[in-house]
């Protein structure tokens, strides 16, 4: 920076924040934006997701972890439903607990403070401090094996699989639903590495069905070359974070506006971590864009994104 | 867990957060209630916080980190004010910024990303995005030596030094302020760690000043003895949260309450990171108490936490 | 735990590691034998490996992160080549980087504090402070199009196309070419989510090429049955630690052996961080078997116990 | 930094770690040399630490975390007795631990996945992994009132006790009685923070004892001011690294020297985890210093740099 630069932000003195009762989600992040460290980069958040809304945008969203088991599946199905999506990447487990979920059997809030023998025992598989009956997977599986055995055709896309599959599902809740309905295209890039991939394989096992890893690209691509603006929204790192990144690389646009919430630092130099600033380095961010990385568990941080967002956008 | 425990884990389902525009931060944390991971731990908290300040409960706030600089420090001031406070223990860097912004000084709000030789060359020192321009410890030098120099003993103890300060400082938002006009007692074992330390050593140069390490204790001690029950509110680690649980070695009594917000992990073994289950093995936090751990940015946690205690408990 | 296993853990008193002048990787370890928190871990990982490397195990091998770039890629290579792995499950990054390396093009040293436009501007692409010249993936570029076009088939597994790629390489050096020599398999989910994908798209914009996602599954799987005991040593999280891991969840076994090298922790819910105690309530490790997780930077830890296993099976 | 920077870091390329059979830890140490992330950030810290205990340098050793109860004393103790530590800042808990050893009362490799209610009921505290019985408290209270028994003036400061106790010792691995017996003074600015507060609020309960919390300051600023160079090993972040750093404040040297092992992150603004960068802004350390930070589990970073140190100074 430069001298005056530098000076320059001596004109922005910390407003401590005042916290009030029943004050609202949006009024709370309105005092975040005086403060700094997490508070100051959550309201920045905030301000850069309400200008890539409402700004023409194409609007990415990565969902990694474990979102849905933890209870953030409305969300995203929400602003599926409400046009905040216009492309989905995401792992093949979220999209298993959300199939799960549609299917009217639910996780549980059990504890991370167990004996992991004891819950296998009792048929209880843990993810963190939620539980998940073995036996849902039974049902899981009837379900996908219904499913696949109407597949029309032997060869499609992850992408295709994916929408036959939410348009196979009878809750509106659902975040596959959400897409199918909406035409909001979900990839998955690894959707092998998931209990899908297990169910294709077991499908596999007697029936034709082929589904070609790279078919998707050419769809993926045209989106991002056809981005008047683009804008990313990344819950977690992983497979999500990189492929909506790496696009951009072999086309001559770059991201306008992303956000991360993440709990993953810099500093051990994998992807997920990588700051947004790295991003530009490559070209997959630009170097005018608008970013933020919010430190954080993203069960807490994206509701209140969304929160603020909904009543700044009043919808 | 004994089966039928585990079993009954198996009644709460996870219920999906709906977020609403406008909602208030306590409509969010009462969604969060059927979250897990942070989302759930998060409204936990508030469950918990609520309960200890309602309870006939002698309530302790640790305060480490740079809260201060950071924004957060009418939110302190505040809960002392309105008697959710009964007993502060924290660092020397909080109270030092606490005063210098009590002589109108600002912290002001710049970034992480930048060149520090070109900051020192401007006369700024950065705490992570915070600036804070050198000359303001010239203003907060003339106010310190002048508070010493009227000291009518020469030998106090530190919380005495604090309340001291407190009591010459002009600014009802000022923590050190807040707590001398509520007559509750600041300790700040470390207090040599720090710029009043830097203030203290100049001003012992020529004159007698004897700050007693260990003659808090006594009184402190007293404190946990009568403490009918006892709850902790913990931000950060350090030597507030060691220093808030170890009297209880002294005491019969326990921690029926605490809640910490921190980012720090347990697998390394320092004291900030471990666990409040730990402090049960210690007899530190009760066998029956409520505990739970916030992982996050306690400058996003902490707002939150207070917004929807204040909601509840309508003030 | 009983109260007799309590008291027994009150027989292995802490033995202050010892460090003298020119020690071995392996004292260092055995002096970390006696120690605990990271320490302890890492000595517990060493006997692990070492024991899993002996025993007749199918010796699974999961490598996320920028292990390539970071300077990791002979000791990957040589573990390959030296028959301690089996099965190798990675990402498209890391064969990416292994592959532009076999060109003779360099990662460089550089430095994480930066200005990402101006290395933008010098087409210097950046991985945490790692240095990468953007021509260099001209050449790569070269290179895949030159191999795919050579493909015989139309339809492949993404396991045949590393094959087929290793053995076209001509570096010794080279994970996938060493890969290919020793006939180990490497499994790649997200293969897409790579610039191989970019590639392949590329290719497949005028060619014809269907790599099935779902291909290799019923290999991998069979390799899982046949495993009289199985182990697996895991890099980073990601893709590979859950592909590794969810095969055992369609065999009736499950892993004997299990050492993660990572930085993330459990408190997010993500299964990179999540705990190997977690995956015994799946019956993805099993009950009885043998598991420790080193928290740390593993460019760091995983020299130190290839190191210390090398000295103990003498090789 | 200027393109000619940029490009000239383009002479370094990455060099693949080679691991044999039997390297040392010196040996391993070089091959980081040619590595990235955690392995060339480790390399660098044995080369910065060499060059600082070879140069005319006044040596500081920050010791914060319960670096003792994991087994780390003696490498701290063989350091001062060697001369690598001039000036030692550490915490209350580890001269605790420290003491308790020097009784020949064992900290025990315990397990952290455990029940506390347990461990209490069998009272036992638990340190993550390690455990300590309770009684080993009695004893320590005994020497300790001892000690405090025998002081011959009522008025001391910090640095003044820790001596004291420490020539009361009767073993040589104990960290306090090595200080003792080579006059390196031992600084504790949080000392009634630790079990040893405790002792002296019960000695101060029925005896005069007045221990001048800022007494220290005026010598530890002296050697400050006198040092030729200054170099910090920072072990942790607390209260050590703070007070080792603000010396520098008043003094006009900075620190020429600055190594930190963390596991603490810059993201949340505490200083345990502040960049060293950030420490230039303020002058705490100087503007050409060579300086890094190891992220990671300072059980297993520091023996290796002391390993790599002890080989290269042939010592």
């Amino acid at each position: 920076m430069h001298s005056n630069e530098i000076q320059n932000k001596l004109k922005n003195p910390i407003r401590h924040a005042k916290i009030t009762s029943n004050m609202s989600v949006d009024q709370l992040v309105r005092e975040f934006d005086g403060c700094a460290f997490g508070a100051g980069r959550l309201a920045e958040a905030v301000d850069i997701y309400c200008e890539m809304l409402t700004e023409n945008t194409t609007k990415f969203f990565g969902l990694a972890g474990a979102m849905v088991p933890a209870g953030m599946r409305s969300i995203v199905a929400d602003l599926i439903r409400d046009g905040y999506i216009d492309v989905l990447v995401t792992t093949g487990a979220n999209m298993v607990h959300d199939i799960v979920e549609s299917l009217e059997l639910h996780h549980y809030k059990g504890t991370d403070v167990t004996n992991d023998v004891e819950l296998k025992n009792e048929e209880i598989n843990r993810i963190y401090d939620v539980f998940l009956p073995e036996h849902h997977f039974t049902n899981f599986e009837e379900k996908m094996q219904l499913i696949l055995g109407k597949l029309s055709k032997d060869t499609i896309s992850i992408r295709e699989l994916l929408t036959y599959i939410g348009k196979r599902l009878e809750d509106d809740n659902s975040i596959l639903k959400s897409a199918a309905d909406m035409e909001v295209p979900v990839y998955c890039p690894a959707i092998q590495d998931s209990i899908i991939g297990l169910q294709a394989w077991l499908y596999k096992e007697s029936n034709p069905i082929n589904v070609d890893a790279f078919a998707d690209m050419h769809e993926f691509i045209d989106i991002c070359f056809e981005a008047e603006k683009a804008g990313a929204m990344l819950i977690g790192g992983g497979v999500p974070k990189n492929y909506i990144f790496q696009s951009m690389l072999v086309t001559p646009g770059e991201f306008d506006y992303a956000i991360q919430l993440t709990m993953d630092t810099p500093e051990t130099g994998g992807l997920s971590g990588a700051t947004l600033d790295e991003a530009r380095s490559w070209g997959k961010v630009g170097e005018t864009a608008r970013s933020v990385t919010v430190y954080g568990d993203a069960t807490i941080t994206l509701p209140i994104i969304v929160a603020a967002m909904r009543s700044r956008l009043n919808y």
